[in-house]
């Protein structure tokens, strides 16, 4: 990325020499990121994030199809990208069905059978939650939604770089992705179309991206996600093989080390990095405070809802209560952890654990109640 | 920017340290920009370009005030970003008025007078285009929309941090600003919207930037923005003394070598840097390419028009002939541009369009009926 930065700073969309440097490397980039989830270069839109990527697609292809019908769905537990989107479509006129899931987190594809309505024009359910980790079965819900004709997209935000993503394969029309979910950097992200699929800009002006996403190419962050697509692409299996015993570890031991502790999301069909728990009594940022100053960075809730200060809307969708919602801790593993790691934090959680639940009216009530018993 | 590449990785919106570290550089650099314009920093609002800044100005501010009515206002001679923006808006119900320029590309705010109607909301009147140079007369306008309590937004992505701009002098409601106008880096702008003024985000999702707009911050671009912003301030008028003596060679010396060759833009109100031409007879993109070959990069139209292969809205709004506009040629100066590269360009230039105007069926036309004459 740094080359272009400084000496290759050429605007991609200019006809001259220095222009052509810059187009060409954005052009590798494309390619880069299409390889990682089987799509052709063409389909892929260079966005400023996962958010504008889930926000162009949702009221892109909403208002592309508008003159079929005013209804999408979408489930419960999508990123708020995706879920204040199709609020705003609300606001728009169109009608909105969310899709619930089951306690952990999984859409079921019959579930969005029966949501859908003869103007219906658009589903929207995340390949994977980046808060609790639980994969959807995207192939089975694209099964529902091309039998019925309705334009399919998914967030796959969370997925994409972590776990085999191939838009054929899944049978969807359109896809997110971001490049500060593996190791590329902040401030880029692309959605996939697939060919024919008609979406309106959000970004209007000019044509650049094919005339679908106006604005200066970010040359750099466009080459830094094609290498961390292509990095992703070569090491995904070497990486996955790294973090799931990662995860597995804490998921298994931290109930044994922890009174009332609940794993959150899916047992098995879950992101290799995430290993995502509530703790009864006591809340997530003082947790994370505590842990925080013992050099442990994890999250409550997502990084886009913790200053939001309102229990995870993902974690009630899957029917736990907003009392142990205020208790959500984060893990999220990277390829510089250990297990070494893993160990250190499942000797530091349990006092930090303690001291909380003894400042902790709940848990003074709830030992009260149960005082003999466990 | 740099270390918020590589090790200073963290999320401004997660709690942790890694996070703080992020968030307080973000802060300063929102200082930065802050200072640029003369603006409060909680007023700055961070955004992935000068495009995505008046798309988020256009659509948010209308949308914010349609209860009031359906009427939007812009000048003929706005950048793609503003004026597709607000074609967009007239898909939505907007009604739209164009306000007409003189031969200068001057919107005399009378004009804007003469287009306001009860039901108008929003007026966007370009600081300085980037195409011709022309500074319009904002201060003037602001007068107008104040006087008639319409929000009034400039794009000032060309303007700012090349000639002084401050928001309480111009008396504008909302400023675009990009990175990339004045040595910052690509894919990083800014909205300033005044304290009060309300807006519908663009980017719906997480509560960044305040809840107004979503997505990861970008940091180290964020960071490159504000350090640009900082030597903008504290360099300014060396820069304008540097670049408009080079700006003012080139304007006045090349009709002298080359016949039938027009300047575009005001005389005198233009960007320090922008010396802009149309040659008679022959087409502004050969001219780019035999330039690009002797080693000079400019522009035939902006960079986003360049490839709609259309003649320039700009020009035609001033009145020139769509024949004329094929012709026109830009030339911006940078900081490393010296009087020498303007001799260069004055002994390259005559020769090209020469051999250009030999290959010219429409030079040929020319010749054939003024023969004898000049």
């Amino acid at each position: 990325m740094i080359p272009f930065l400084n000496e290759t700073f050429g605007n991609p969309s200019s006809l001259h020499d220095w222009g052509d440097a810059a187009r060409e490397a954005v052009e590798v980039a494309r390619t880069q990121v299409a390889q990682l989830i089987g799509a052709n270069a063409e389909e892929i839109i260079f966005t400023g994030s996962g958010t504008e990527s889930n926000n162009f697609a949702i009221k892109g292809l909403a208002l592309a199809q508008q003159n079929k019908g005013k209804h999408v769905v979408v489930s419960a537990i999508e990123h708020f990208s995706v879920l204040h989107s199709a609020r705003t479509l609300e606001k728009w006129g169109f009608e909105l069905s969310l899709v619930p899931v089951d306690k952990y987190g999984v859409v079921d594809p019959e579930d969005v059978r029966k949501k859908l309505r003869k103007d219906s024009v658009l589903v929207s359910i995340m390949h994977a939650n980046g808060e609790v980790g639980t994969i959807e079965a995207i192939q089975e819900i694209a099964k529902v939604t091309k039998e019925k004709g309705v334009v399919f997209h998914t967030d796959a935000v969370a997925a994409t770089g972590t776990i085999p993503v191939d838009v054929k394969e899944l049978g969807v029309d359109a896809l997110s992705l971001a490049g500060n979910q593996f190791y590329g950097p902040k401030g880029v992200g692309a959605l996939w179309v697939r060919k024919g699929v008609r979406i309106m800009p959000l970004l209007d002006g000019g044509v650049q991206e094919g005339g679908r996403r106006a604005g200066t190419e970010n040359v750099p962050v466009i080459i830094g996600l094609g290498k961390a697509a292509e990095l992703a692409t070569a090491n995904m299996a070497a990486r996955v093989a790294h973090l799931a015993p990662l995860r597995d570890r804490l998921l298994n031991e931290l109930p044994n080390r922890i009174d009332h502790v609940v794993v959150t999301g899916h047992p098995q069909n879950r992101l290799p990095e995430n290993a995502s728990f509530c703790v009864e009594f006591i809340e997530g940022e003082s947790m994370l405070m505590l842990l925080n100053s013992k050099g442990v960075a994890v999250s409550s809730g997502s990084a886009c809802t913790s200053r939001a200060l309102k229990a995870s809307h993902v974690l009630i969708a899957m029917g736990i209560s907003h009392e142990l919602a205020q208790g959500s801790l984060l893990f999220s593993f990277g390829l510089d952890n250990t297990p070494e790691d893993v160990d250190y934090v499942l000797e530091v959680m349990p006092p930090i654990v303690d001291r909380l639940r003894q400042m902790s009216p709940l848990y003074a009530k709830f030992i009260k109640e149960n005082r003999g018993g466990k």
